[in-house]
């Protein structure tokens, strides 16, 4: 197959004849948020993120790696930033990069023992996530955010135990700052 | 250890506290270029390509990942391009990316077969090396080639084959032109 693509490097739209599509709407995120009223008042439809994603290899190969741009659209779910859903590696010791390409984030780890922080994501910066570390990302700005990310082929990802559990803290825009709140 | 740094998208340059760095000059490169007198007859400190890289787990962890770039200086040893060594991974399924920041160049892959292809590289272009695969960079411009890359902790680098017995073909300026040579 072909291992060649391209990226648009101050965008991170990634061009190439072997990409995977995925977009999240606020239809898809039924359950993430903690004001799931505010959510159904939201049109199902809004896009809340896409990825893109090259997967030269099967999933789950070891020794593979795959590529993808992730874009979280601005927006707020009552007072949560739009985010992605956020998973665990089920290959617990598989870790990843994040390269912020455009836009302003929040990258939101929780390690195993449910300790979460959050580290700001702005063009250029480099952000590594170790194993056994569930990761998400908030947009907390007013335009696209854009990072592309480097991965295992044989990660895996659970989303299950963060859709029963959730992570420890949500990121809420408490009198216009983005503020890490620990869940009750 | 702090797991986050910075990558100027535009240069390739990282800017962190923990980047391990490494310089290859003319004088390293003896026994690399077909035309050995040409090298002898150049300033043995002229830097050949110079590489930056986080590493965030020991060498050998698995699943872990490392990051860098690597900056190839224009320049030619006779009619051969200056260039990175090349390697093959220890560990023979670990693959890597690489994503081109500046500079036009061409990334040399030798397969296990001793055959060996050559590719573009331009900013935004992003490869994928796979497994069992030297890989080599070649700047076959007039500025510095800069590409970030990607890699598994646990990848090893073996550069011991190359050394002795080399790639199967060199890049060279024929007429002008950046031209893939059989060896004889």
């Amino acid at each position: 197959m072909n291992t060649d693509f391209n990226l648009d490097i101050l965008t991170g739209e990634l061009e190439g004849s072997q990409l995977y599509e995925t977009l999240r709407t606020i239809r898809d995120m039924e359950g993430y948020y903690h004001d799931e009223s505010a959510r159904e008042g939201l049109n199902p439809q809004t896009p809340v993120y896409r990825v893109q994603a090259f997967q030269p290899v099967p999933e789950g190969t070891e020794g593979g790696l795959f590529f993808g741009t992730t874009f979280v659209y601005p927006g707020l779910v009552g007072d949560e930033y739009f985010m992605t859903k956020g998973h665990f590696h089920v290959n617990g010791s598989r870790s990843e990069y994040y390269v912020t390409l455009a836009g302003v984030g929040a990258l939101i780890l929780m390690d195993e023992g449910r300790r979460t922080t959050v580290t700001p994501m702005k063009p250029g910066s480099v952000h590594y996530i170790p194993a056994n570390t569930a990761h998400r990302v908030a947009n907390v700005g007013d335009s696209v955010l854009a990072f592309m990310a480097c991965w295992p082929s044989d990660s895996g990802h659970d989303y299950g135990s963060i859709t029963s559990e959730g992570f420890s803290a949500r990121l809420r825009k408490v009198n216009g700052n983005a503020t890490l709140v620990e869940e009750a």
